[in-house]
């Protein structure tokens, strides 16, 4: 079934850091098989990078600082777009989508909040935009959820999506590091960017959420509809308490569909360190390593693991989209379209059931433990769990409750902090990943 | 983006069994949404049955008992196969596909032996011919492999694609009870079929191997090409054994590339039940669950895990290819066609480098263990660990191997078996999963 192709297919990569290299290396070495696999050679045209001084290993006539005149090259079929950040990035990718070649990207920022505009411009265009690389890095995540689920009603999406946090998480369970020690660390190993705040504080982490939110649930979700927060207030304490409730802590993007009591649907999607069963799939994932648990009505629980990050395995998910996108450019059609149709309304995270685990220094005398449990039941919050540990000073009150309003949650802790008898609410964390 | 169809697409069913039911009801429950998400509305046109007696929850006017005037229907877009065995599902997806119209199937049996003419006769129509739910059941394998990894170098394939087997060696795992008794509690919950012979002796996860091979390898792998052994010698002692190693048995099928000393490569594609050590990510893989790890050159280790079966798991599958399907007719455009230009040769497994566990009774007398070493070190088989276990009548010896061309292990095998010292080889099985 090979055709014999007019001509080769013309690729333009933009941008030259760890992906772009492997991206670059792969093409190069592999240019045999993706000749076979497209049925037509694959070229690089060029490479657009900041600093045409720096020494790179390629030829230097492939090298241009100008991606503009790159992307318009009339030879180029498929952009692939590695440079990351918001611009020039969307203004790039929009023109090549409106001169009709396909575009390849892994920019998560630009997608969690651009996507509709870019796949609007690839719908219009009738050409592909792909963008596997996004979410989880080398691992099937968006086409798994877009076409293999293509017949399914998705539930649940939950995921360690950001390789960063979850390496710091896990040196945390494992050394009893705390937070600081463990992101230095983290820096000093390469798992941590100078300016971590896009890992620690869960913008990665919400700007994946939305992409997985708006395919699983077919509505345009962007990051600022992705309740946030990070997990640079996690401490080693909040991960031996887990411990002692069988649990680990896990920085969760979660994008949940949530059935009000009316019947209607909303979505939920949403990022913030929360304790995690043992017994959980995602508990077992350590270091930089990703995993995404979707849960669908009829398929049931299925996940995806493997490498989120790195140059080479974020390379295979760019390639993988770069010769599927190739075969449609020599066989003709292309891939699923952008689907918006179920439309449904973001649920704010106070709407939305929820487990927390509080950790408090307590006056140690008779009376606090009902005190305690007196605000949460105000609210209707029911408890599953009470520990008290130490004593006189070091005295601590751990409570886990029961699911309930997150709204309802919150304020009871509010009001714990209003307390006498509580000292200082330590920790608050959400529980994930139980059925009840 | 939705488009005005000018018509509906027709969905013809062959077969209504577990998964055909399912798929039917869903089609029912979730038309709006299929509708919406594949652009025009979906209509089932007919459901092909053996019985048109029986009762079913369907309109007594979709039945038929003629599959083929079913599938030559002009107003039949789809074909949804889900028959099983050869023939007349061959016949059937061939006229179908002969016909213009898309092929949909969960049928191994025939693709593992006959995907070749069924491919050349979707391309030569230009249709869709597509079977996610063939391996792993609502597991998203054949996607990732084909189109996600599209740009990578596939070596390996390991999966627990079997759920009766897999039933079975967890249960005796668990609870220390031989092959009889569970396969006959497998059989009473209806994890094993009356006549269990496809799935105990490994034929099912033979034909799941060649589909995946095939894929992974762009060759064409059939059932005959893989080297199959089945659990049903697997004993309770085996069992209780890998544990003192820190490892359980599963039957694995393994899709491998085979790199020869002289730069050629091979594939082998083989089922058998294994050792593999607990901290392997398909250790924990129990009860009817598959799990598929692929290891590729840029990836790294992936691993995709869920439901391996069962009605509406499967269901999920062939419904995320008719949508898929439905779309190309609706939109234009099809999927990835058959890639089989690699055309690499079978590796016999005598020629794989393997490693054993042997698990014999011997004479209770000094000298055994040398004579016994000597004979892997005849061979140059090395050996990696020794056990020796009770004395007098109950005396065995448990050798386990590092990795040498298996031909060399199981000639070693004989050879013990002939000798006078060792009264009995008890149990041989490979080990697997390990990096050594």
């Amino acid at each position: 079934m090979n055709q014999t192709p007019d001509r080769s297919i013309g690729v333009a990569v933009l941008g030259m850091g760890n992906v772009g290299s492997e991206v670059v290396r792969i093409i190069d070495e592999n240019a045999a098989d993706l000749r076979a696999r497209v049925g037509a050679p694959v070229e690089i045209r060029g490479i657009a990078v900041r600093d045409l001084g720096k020494p790179r290993k390629v030829a230097q006539d492939l090298l241009t600082d100008d991606p503009a005149a790159l992307v318009a090259r009339d030879d180029v079929d498929i952009v692939v777009e590695l440079m990351g950040g918001i611009d020039p990035a969307r203004g790039l990718i929009r023109a090549a989508l409106e001169s009709g070649k396909s575009v390849v990207t892994a920019n998560k920022a630009l997608l969690a909040e651009y996507t509709g505009e870019l796949a609007t411009a690839a719908a219009d265009a009738k050409v592909d935009l792909y963008f596997e690389a996004a979410v989880a890095g080398a691992i099937p995540v968006v086409r798994p959820l877009m076409q293999s689920l293509a017949g399914d009603t998705v539930e649940r999406v939950a995921g360690i999506v950001n390789g960063t946090t979850n390496y710091i998480l896990s040196a945390m369970d494992e050394t009893g590091a705390d937070y600081a020690d463990s992101l230095a660390e983290a820096g000093r190993l390469g798992y941590a960017e100078a300016d971590p705040t896009a890992d620690v504080e869960g913008y990665d982490a919400a700007a994946k959420a939305a992409i997985l939110a708006s395919i699983a649930f077919h509505t345009r979700v962007t990051a600022a509809d992705v309740h946030r927060e990070g997990i640079s207030s996690v401490t080693a304490s909040d991960l031996a308490a887990a411990k002692k409730f069988d649990c680990t802590v896990k920085l969760l993007s979660i994008c949940e569909r949530v059935h009000d009591a009316d019947g209607r649907q909303r979505i939920s999607a949403r990022v913030y360190p929360a304790l995690i069963p043992l017994s959980h799939p995602l508990a077992t994932v350590n270091g930089a390593f990703n995993a995404v648990v979707v849960e669908a009505e009829n398929a049931g629980r299925l996940m995806f693991y493997g490498q989120g990050a790195g140059g080479s395995p974020t390379a295979s998910a760019v390639l993988g989209d770069m010769v599927m996108a190739a075969r449609n450019k020599v066989h003709g059609g292309r891939g699923p379209l952008e689907s918006t149709y179920a439309s449904l309304p973001i649920a704010p995270v106070d709407d939305v059931p929820t487990r927390y685990y509080v950790s408090m220094k307590v006056a140690d005398k008779p009376g606090v433990l009902s005190q305690v449990a007196g605000e949460f039941s105000k609210r209707s919050v029911s408890i599953a769990a009470v520990r008290q540990e130490g004593a006189g000073e070091d005295a601590r009150l751990i409570v886990v409750t029961h699911r309930a309003p997150d709204r309802a949650q919150s304020e009871t802790v509010a009001a714990l902090e209003d307390m006498d008898a509580v000292i200082k609410v330590s920790s608050v964390l959400r529980l994930e990943g139980t059925d009840d």
